[in-house]
This record gives C-alpha cells, sequence and structure tokens, in this order.
C-alpha cells in the first residue's frame, strides 16, 4: 500500500484479489459460494445452550442518517391504528379493529448488507460485468440482492477486536485495523476463521455513537478495516463480513484522497457480501462471558427484486 | 361454532382461549414465549443436510397488492446507479462508483408477520391492553414488533395440506382447513406439533395466485384455517403460525356478516403471532421428496420501532 | 405523415418543428419563453367576475395508476391525528393538538405538468442536449422544473373537441384531434389561439373514466391530439397545452409500432410544457354556458429540484 | 395577555375571536369565505406589468427539517432517467427515451399551506367539531384541504416588518410582531389591509436562514407574529396570512410553557389559513423597488385528499 498513490494502490489489490470468473460468467453470489451445506452443517452444531441475539439497530428516526446523499433515517407512519379502531372508526363488524403501517427507508439506512451491485471500479461491477449494464434506474438487472436470499445462513465467528485490543471495549476513530490484529484477536478469543464464514468484527464505535451521538454525518471517522487487509479478506475465502461502523473500513480512509477504497477492492473483485452498523454488542458481551466465539448465524436479507442492499436483522444463536 | 351468530361466536372462543395476564402483566411477546432455549437446541438439531430455503416471496411491484386501505406494492427506486456511475457522473475519485437505493413499503405488502398490535377485540389489544393506548399515529408503543427481534427462531413444523388433501397439491378457494385435517395431515407426514413450534400451513393457493394472478383484490376467496381451528391453535401452544394465503384464514369467512373473525381471536387473545403470503414452495417440495417434514427455522422480523408488522425473509435448514 | 413509416415520420417532424437555438444555448424554458408580460396583461384582463376553478383532480388512491412503470397512486399517510390529540396521546401543553401527514407520490401520477426533461428523441433531451448528461438518478440537472416555477400564469384558452364535435360532450377512444377540429372548435368557440397561451384540449374522456374507470391501465385507449398537430403545436407559438387525458396524444398511437410519438417531437423538439390529466369539466360547462373561452390560469408546478414532472392544482379565474 | 397564564389567555382569545357557526355548522373552508367575487376582481386589477414571482423555497434535501416529528426534507427519486435512456435501457422504439419520478414529503416540510385539521384546541377542531372524528389515520375526513382547492386566488399584500422596522432588513429571531407594527408596516408602506385578503409577513428570516443555516431545528428562535395579533387576525378579516418563517408566530413563544398558542386560537377557532416558509425575499425586493405592495396573488393547494395541509407554489403577479 502506497499511501501517496491511491489509484494504483487499489489497482494493484483489485488486480491480486481478484474472484472474477472463479464461479462462472454468470455468477451472482460472489463469496457467498464459499458457504456450503456442510458449513451449514458445521454452524448448526454451535447451538449448544439455545439463546439467541438480535444484531439490528432498531429502525426508526433515531438513526444515523443525517442526509447525505439522500439518505434519511426510516419514516415509519401508520395507515390505521389502534386509536381509530376504539373509537369505530374502522367500519369492521363484530368489534374487530385493525392497525395497518408503511415504511419509507433507504436500503442503506441502518443495520444492512451490501448487495454485490453497490459498488463499482472504473465502471466495473462484480465479476467484471458493466455496470452500466447491471445497475439501472430500475435497479440491479443481474446481481439484485434477490438471489441471494436462500443462502445466508451458517457460521458466524466474532472477531471482538474492540476488546481485544481496544480500551474499554473501544477503538478510536481513525483506527485501522490490520490483518495482524484481526489474527491476534481470533487467537486470543481461541476461535478460527475460514472458508464460508460469515465473520463479524466489532470495533465498539456503534457503543460510542450511541453514547455520544453520530455527529454531523454517519459517515464520519470511525474506526474499521484498513485498506491492507484486502488480502486476508480474499485468502481466507470468508463468505461474508460485517462490523459495528457506518462503512466498514476506517474512516478518515487511509489514503489522502479516497474514498472507501476497500469496498472498491471488495465488492466489485473479491465479490465480498458486506454488512455495516451491525450491533454486536449484546452478542459480544455473551461470547466474553463464555468464551464462545462462533455461533449459527441466519441473515437473509429482504429479497426486494434489483435491490443493492436491503436491511437486515441478523440472528445468531449460541 | 354458530354460522348465524358470529358475534357470539367470536366472544366465546376469545373468552376460552384467551392468554391475557399468562406471561404477566407486562408481556409483549404473546405466544412467542413458548419458544424456548431447549426448543432451539431441539431445532437446530434438524439441520441434517444443510440444504437452506427462503420462504419470501420477491418485494416487487408484480405483488399481490391492488390498492385496498391504501396498501401498494412495494415501490424501489434507485439514489444511484451504475449508469450513472458509468457515466462518471457521481465525483467520487479513483474510478470508485456506487449504487443505493430506498424503498416506499407498507408491512403488510407481502411475506409479512403479524404483530401483536394488527388486529383489536372490541378496543381491546394482546393481554387486555386499551388498543387506543397501544397503537397511537406513532405507532404501537407497548408491543411493537422490534421486541420479537431477536426470537424467532426455532424449531419449524410443516403440515402440507395441500399435498395431503388436496388436488394437485392445492386446496380450492373458500376452503377451510379443520383441527382434524391439520392432524391428519402431521400424522400422514410423520410429524409432531407441539409447544413453541412455528408451524407453517401449506394451501397451495400461492403457486395458485402465480399462476393465475391475484384477482382484483388479494384478499378474495381463498382456502385457509377454519374459524374453529382457535382451540387447536390455543391448545396445541405453539409459538407462530403462518400460511401461504393473504389472509392466514379462510376467505370468505365461514359466518355471512365477518371480517377475518380468526384473527379476533388468535391476535389480542391467543397473542399469537401470525405470517401471511409465506412462500413455501420449494420447502414443501423438499419435504415430499425427502419425507422430512420439521426443520429449522428463522424469521427475524426487522425491528422497526413501534411496527405492527413486518415484511421477513424467513430461512428454513434441513 | 407516413403510418408506415414512423421513425421517418418523427424524424420529419422533429426537423421541421425544432426549436433548438432559438432560445439560446442556456435555455431551460422552451415555449414557455412565449409566455411573457404583455400576455399577462393580457390573462389578467380576463377575469371579469371573480369566479375560480380547480382543473385537478384530487389525489389520492382512487387515482388512475395501476402500477406501470412503478407508478401508483398517492399514498397519503397521517403523523398525527385528530383521534390520538383527543385521546391527549401527544404532549403538548394547555390542550394543543395537531395533525400532520405525508405523502408518496409519482409526480407523474395524476393532474400533472410535464417538464422538459421527461422525453427524449435518441438520446437527445430538451435544445439538443445529450440526455444521458440531463437527467441522471440525481435528477434533472439542468432543465429540472423549478426553472418553471414562477412563470406558469398567463392566459388561458380552452378548446373543448369533446364538445364541439363528440357525442354527449364526449370523443370516442381512440380517436385523434386534427388541426382543423382544433380550428374549427376555437371558430366555433369564438376563440382565438396566439403566441404564448396556454391552452387546454377538453376530449371529455375523464368524466368518461371517472363514470366507468380507467381500466386495467391508465395509457390505454383515449382521444387526444392526432401526431399530425405537432406543426399545429409549433406554429402557434403556444407556451403550453393540456388535456384531460393520461397521454395528451391519441392511444392507441396512429402508427402500428410507435409509442408516444408526438411526445417525442413536442417535448425535446419543440421545447413544449404539456400538462396531462387535467380535470376540465367544471371550466368547459361554465364556459358553454356564458360562451367565453378564455381565462386568467395559473398552473405552477411544485419546484421540487430536478424533477421531470409536477402534480399541480391548476386555476382558472374568470 | 398574561405571560404567568397561558391556558387562561389562550381561552380568553379563542372566545373573544371564535368564527365558530358563522358560515354555518357543515363551513369547509374557514376564513376562505371572506375571499369573495369581488375581491378577486379587485386583485386581478392589481396586474399592472405583467411581472410574476414565486413565494416558494425549492423542494429538496437542503430543506430546513431535521427529523422533528418524523419529519424530512422531501426524498425525490428517479424511477427512469436520461442515462438509461441513452444507454438504450427502456425498450421503447424508435429513439423514445423518458424520464419518470417519485417524492416523499411531509406536507410540512417546506413552503406550505396549514389547512383547518392542523391544529386542535382541547380536542375541538375548526367550527366546534369533535378533532377525533374529524382527523383521523384516514386524513381529514372534513375540513381536508381538497375543499380550498379553487378558491385560494386573489388579493395579495405585503407587510414587509422586516424592511420596515428591522435591521437590513431583518427581524431578529424572538421578535415578537405586534399589531401596531403590522398597522405601521402598512402605513408606511402606502397599502391598506382588509377583508378577504391574502396577507404575506416577511420577518426577514427565511434570508438569514439561508445564510446561515437552519440550525439544530428548524423550528427554533425565529421572529414571528405576538401572540397579541391574533385580535387583529381576527377583525380585519383577511382571508388567509403567511409568513417566511417555520411556524408562523414568534418563537420562542411568548409564554414560559406554551407552544404555538397562536395556532390554538387562529387555526381551530378563528378558522384561518395559515401558511410557512414561504420565499417573499424576490416579491418583497420588487415592492421596496416600486412601492407597491400590493398584487394578484394565487396560491393553490394541491388537492390531496383529507390532508391537513399542502406544500404550494405561490405565485404574485404584479
Amino acid at each position: 500500500m502506497d499511501r501517496t498513490d491511491p489509484a494504483a494502490s487499489i489497482a494493484r489489490a483489485a488486480k491480486a484479489y481478484s474472484n472474477w470468473g472463479r464461479w462462472g460468467a454468470d455468477d451472482v453470489l460472489g463469496t457467498l459460494n464459499f458457504l456450503d451445506e456442510a458449513k451449514r452443517r458445521e454452524g448448526a452444531a454451535l447451538v449448544r445452550r439455545g439463546v439467541s441475539f438480535s444484531l439490528s439497530q432498531r429502525f426508526d428516526m433515531d438513526g444515523p442518517q443525517k442526509g447525505w446523499r439522500r439518505r434519511t433515517n426510516p419514516v415509519h407512519t401508520m395507515l390505521d391504528t389502534g386509536t381509530d379502531a376504539a373509537a369505530g372508526h374502522q367500519g369492521f363488524p363484530h368489534g374487530l379493529g385493525g392497525a395497518d403501517d408503511v415504511i419509507t427507508m433507504p436500503l442503506q439506512c441502518s443495520t444492512q448488507w451490501d448487495g454485490l451491485g453497490h459498488i463499482f471500479d472504473h465502471g466495473r461491477a462484480w465479476n467484471g460485468r458493466n455496470a452500466a449494464e447491471v445497475v439501472t434506474s430500475d435497479g440491479d438487472l443481474v446481481t439484485g440482492i434477490e438471489h441471494m436470499a436462500p443462502y445466508v445462513a451458517g457460521r458466524g465467528v466474532l472477531l471482538d477486536v474492540g476488546r481485544a485490543i481496544g480500551t474499554a471495549g473501544e477503538l478510536p476513530d481513525g483506527f485501522a485495523v490490520t490483518e495482524e490484529q484481526l489474527t491476534a484477536t481470533a487467537e486470543a478469543q481461541g476461535v478460527a476463521v475460514g472458508r464460508g464464514d460469515l465473520v463479524l468484527v466489532r470495533t465498539g464505535q456503534l457503543a460510542r455513537a450511541r453514547r455520544e451521538g453520530w455527529g454531523e454525518y454517519a459517515g464520519g471517522p470511525a474506526p474499521g478495516l484498513s485498506f491492507t487487509t484486502a488480502g486476508w479478506l480474499h485468502g481466507t475465502e470468508i463468505a461474508a463480513v460485517a462490523t459495528d461502523t457506518w462503512g466498514f473500513e476506517v474512516r478518515p480512509n487511509e489514503f489522502a484522497h479516497a474514498f472507501q477504497p476497500l469496498h472498491q477492492v471488495a465488492i466489485p473483485h473479491i465479490g465480498l457480501l458486506i454488512g455495516e452498523m451491525w450491533d454486536l454488542d449484546a452478542l459480544a458481551a455473551d461470547c466474553a462471558a463464555d468464551g464462545v466465539y462462533d455461533f449459527w448465524l441466519t441473515a437473509a436479507p429482504l429479497p426486494i427484486t434489483g435491490a443493492v442492499g436491503s436491511p437486515v436483522n441478523p440472528i445468531a444463536v449460541k
């Protein structure tokens, strides 16, 4: 990584870690191909106590969005209410009343998966496709997140880097987590990361954001993965990675004039499924308590046709 | 059940099958309380092959909604596209491009859970609360579906009534499935239903709707549970039930002048979590092939604060 | 017009009636340039009785949209209600209560203006610009409808073709109104059409749609302007034209294999402001009664930044 | 006005200035009844030069909303783009391309009218109706803003208080404009206010908000009408009033523990149509230049069925 030459660094990593063609020309799943039935059997065997954890933030107006790129927090409104039902406004017979509701939300507003059509590199989408042909105003015509709908269930692994090397469980903003630190965390927590795993990296920043607010812009300074972890993300053959931060990689980015360069390698070239703004705190506390850092994880995106992302409520079961 | 007196029939069932107070005055989970850690261990042990199934319809404009009670199909639009990225419109450095999207949808528009605040009986919500105090235009202030976020993962059981007693796998519209038929189906398929289970009842109607269209109104004639199954829903102590139809219970309803009377008993009185418009066809074909009708099921609602329902992508793993 | 060769016919009309460059390279107003201050003085002088008419349909779920190209009817929901206010849920002091609301709607869902960025011809937008540079997923960056915000107020002229040559005030579906019929209508109704006018053409179809429903698709068969009126639209130097139909021009279109060919000439080449689904019935009845077919008309689009259309409530005053 | 007793002050003003019953029990227009045909003739005669002004802010993400009570800025997205059209994605014949768009916005998000169902006093809506029966989650069933659709066109009067008594054209935040100051401004500017007028009060705060930002909350400190102007609003028999501020009345409100007390009198008791966040700056500059402070004004709300407010693009013509 040459901090003075982001373009060359990105191009080098893109070439070194490309999975283009690895699963055929028609592939729509990327690294999710690594998550096979054997891995699911291995994951299910991790359910020992039967305790379950939601890894999702609540979806409401108290979320992180401030308007950047027209991203708002979710707006949830009622079509019918109990107040109206009790007042007899609804016209149903025999005392029936009902409530209905509607939501308007960016698919990137809170706990989410980034689909394969979310990021491009020089006009190229995942598997080398022409971005202009893949994602139009009709949505992602090829790699829409609906294709992943049945598959995101397997072995989850938590790397609680905040707890392992942070202060009071938190890494500071701007802290770039390296491959060495990921490996050291796994060792310290007695867990191995391998092919087909769903890896969760906790930095502790969400706890801080909840305590202190998200500030002027959800994409502001934060800890996150270093650009240099691209090789690890590729070489471990993990199926997906998620963090408890807005943008997965460290912010500000490590190049003076770049924007989310690790995304630019990880999504279009590695074909990696990336989760953001996951709430890992309750699960992490449990893992710290019982010393078990792997579990069964289901994190199914909503199959919104042509979507380049999806809100998700990931469920870990130990 | 007295077909000439719906009000009395509903009142009788409501009284007979009430779970009010069963889990304390502050309960927000209803029958989901039956789904405990032991049940999750039992469910996880059902993962034998590692194959996973999505039980969700795709969320798009081809859905069932026709405008009734302001319910539309999901409207998914793009904030940024690959076409724009390729055209260099986005202003990111070093060739980075991106796509973002937004959705507007009723929470009852497609594959969904009905939350405990979705239906009332004579102004009463689940656990005997005053509906007017529970669900206002700010949403469900007490039993919002966010409270269920971590818990809906356990043993799933498929009762494929369409296959067991229908024609070509489908029950006709207006067919009211009785307790006897549910029991006979379970026996024929070699599966037992019990406390804490997540029960999926397949009628075959979704396959028909997909083939022939939803018609003028998604809530039109359909097979579904008979009003008389209220006792079974209560007595089996299942955690949740879901069907492949718009409205879970038979349509037209069995009383001349009623509207969704089984909802009126099941949600506010039994506290039952109900799923609708689930796509059970791929799972059912697999169950028919291997003769195994129980599995691990995760069906976590999005934790939308105060929501009375949620779209869901349920994942069954066998 | 050669019915067997739509491409050539469109190209010929586009060339013959082009206004590209007429108002300079930076123009964002098109024919609205014809509506000058003198014309506004002329229009204001037409206010004789002081009676006003709304020419807008109501915006609600009973509108014409059926889902074509993700167009829905407007979904209007409440953020706060009187029911909640009366129940004391809102927390305001001293008895204050309030109601707020939200709308989600396509800008093309009902009574509307088509902006200059709404239609392109072979990748060219109004004034010869590259459509790909003008309208991105950020909206119309050049000719957004906000630029027209102050100007759409002037002399309105009603040509009630339905009344002049139809049956019971209505033209049949598929009826192509010609220049001769427009001229004859104007003469019969004693009104002249000229430079800078806002011309309203009533076919009577909206009355029929309201009576009989919009059918399966709002863009189905309807009366409307013939493709051959392109010359008249150009030569009269009118500022804008609006009709009481979904699509302004006759449907089905007059070429076997075309789609809205008159739009393709009128918007990108003539730079003409086009209104659709205007409700002209009350105004038309008044004009028939008093024999006066011109009036003061204000029809200001909402200045939605970058919009290619806008809902509008046009107000005619006689 | 007793600053130590807001409840009594509000009650006293409500009683003193009530118009309940003035236009019959079925009235849905309130003070808009004052705007009659004679007033429209008078207004139209004010068109002398033919120059027109939009009094609307642009509707986009740069607006004043920060999320209070789930109010967001307008989110405008594209269903089709020129980029897609140029790329040949749309499937229309003969080179036709198109762009469509969608908006999601609170009706109170920017330049707007407050409808008669927007504010209640002790559970009472305009004309003494029960708020709980008037505005449900289905919207305003009685006084929805669609009823006003044809009528809001008449004589406009600008009272530029910012210019008359402010500094550099602006009143400071927290400045409560009194009846005396309104009268003095009218006299200084040579204009009379009377029955049926549409009165625009400029404070200069919008210019400041545009220059310095809206701050943390659009409803923060601002100049505006004093609570004591209730009598003037009632006695002048004006049809409507609008200001260039978020909330029309001075903020913070003049009572220690009140919230928008003048609204509480003006809307439910006077039946007054109130406009907020109007951009009066260009018009005001013109009025200062030519010394003419009255004009023709059309400010038609969108007839959204059951709405308690509407975005509006008011057009003044001089």
